[in-house]
């Protein structure tokens, strides 16, 4: 499995988690099978590209008949490992940090945030929706502990670079980053980055390249 | 310009945003040019996609100079529109989108939430963070009359695809969406979905494919 996966291009490991959700949502309203353009038009993705995408993981479906949802989510499950949950961390509680503490990916049965730190937290730590938070102060000893290496970080800017310095020294493997600073990580560790500003300026860059290519026709 | 920038990839397109955030706190630091390394550490992206991503603007650095660090960012403001402002709305105020309002793109001159919509709010409105925040009974009206065609969605999901269909027929052009629904949308507008659950579980995928590829080495 692990070799096929690797040959993937990231356009479509990034959906993948999409194809996963939206199948889960067919199979829990009763669907049985479902063909690529009802898939498509869920996906808001062309079909063309759903065969693409799904052409690397060898024969899914059968002509003429579509797919059978119930196989997909399991495969699909097995491909994100959605059988494993996955215990992280937050660090941060500030207001960004609260709303995804009081989310806490509650539809998400394999993602999990079990411990969160802040500077305003008390030396004996506090509780936040069933989440303990600690002071950044016990950030090593607790991550290790409760052997998290994939944290979401939610910090002031001005400490984002030097937390994650202390984060990479413990050997964290993965940053779901929520500042704008592009961290510098060692290769070996993968981060993510989720800048609103960044991601509201370009939803507004295509709307008005829409708008010039549409006056232009 | 608008014929050139519609040439260029997605990909090169939504990193638009991030040359120029990047370009600006050099600017902003005091530094006159940068080589395509330079730029490239920073970026954390290698140089030979951020010369082909140049490529597609014309000549724009010089051989054994670098770039000129002014001439880009005034370059990617042009191209980026930074220099008009958008003034966004923000739909339903419940912890994320608090965050949001709380946030309110400080950093960025271009962009600005100026009207919010929410349940809670009482018929005459209320005020959180200097924004004015109304019922969505007068979502529709607000919006035309402040003429604002992009809106950003934090509203509880199964509210998500209503509320779609009322700012589709009064002309809106783009959603950042924050729920974890793919929204049905006439093809003309555009729709960014930033799904937490999605963003972590494909974090946590490619995680644990390097675990397993560093493992077969």
């Amino acid at each position: 499995m692990s070799e096929i996966i690797q040959k993937v291009p990231e356009a479509t490991s990034r959906r993948l988690p999409i194809y996963y959700r939206i199948l889960q949502k067919f199979e829990q309203s009763g669907k049985k099978r479902i063909s690529s353009s009802e898939l498509s038009e869920a996906m808001q993705i062309d079909a063309a590209t759903i065969r693409r995408d799904f052409s690397h993981f060898g024969a899914l479906g059968r002509k003429g008949y579509g797919y059978d949802v119930e196989d997909l989510v399991s495969f699909f499950r097995r491909v994100l490992n959605q059988d494993e949950q996955t215990e992280v961390a937050l660090i941060g509680v500030g207001s960004l940090g609260s709303a995804i503490l009081k989310y806490n990916f509650q539809k998400s049965h394999n993602t999990k945030v079990i411990v969160a730190f802040d500077p305003k937290a008390p030396p004996e730590g506090k509780q936040l929706n069933e989440v303990n938070i600690y002071h950044p102060d016990q950030m090593e000893e607790k991550l290790q502990q409760l052997d998290v290496d994939v944290v979401i970080l939610t910090v002031p800017s001005k400490v984002a670079q030097e937390v994650t310095d202390r984060l990479v020294a413990i050997g964290i493997k993965g940053i779901l980053n929520f500042t704008p600073v592009r961290l510098q990580v060692p290769d070996s560790i993968r981060v993510h980055t989720i800048d609103f500003s960044v991601e509201l300026q370009t939803l507004i860059y295509f709307i008005r390249n829409d708008e010039k290519e549409s006056q232009l026709e």
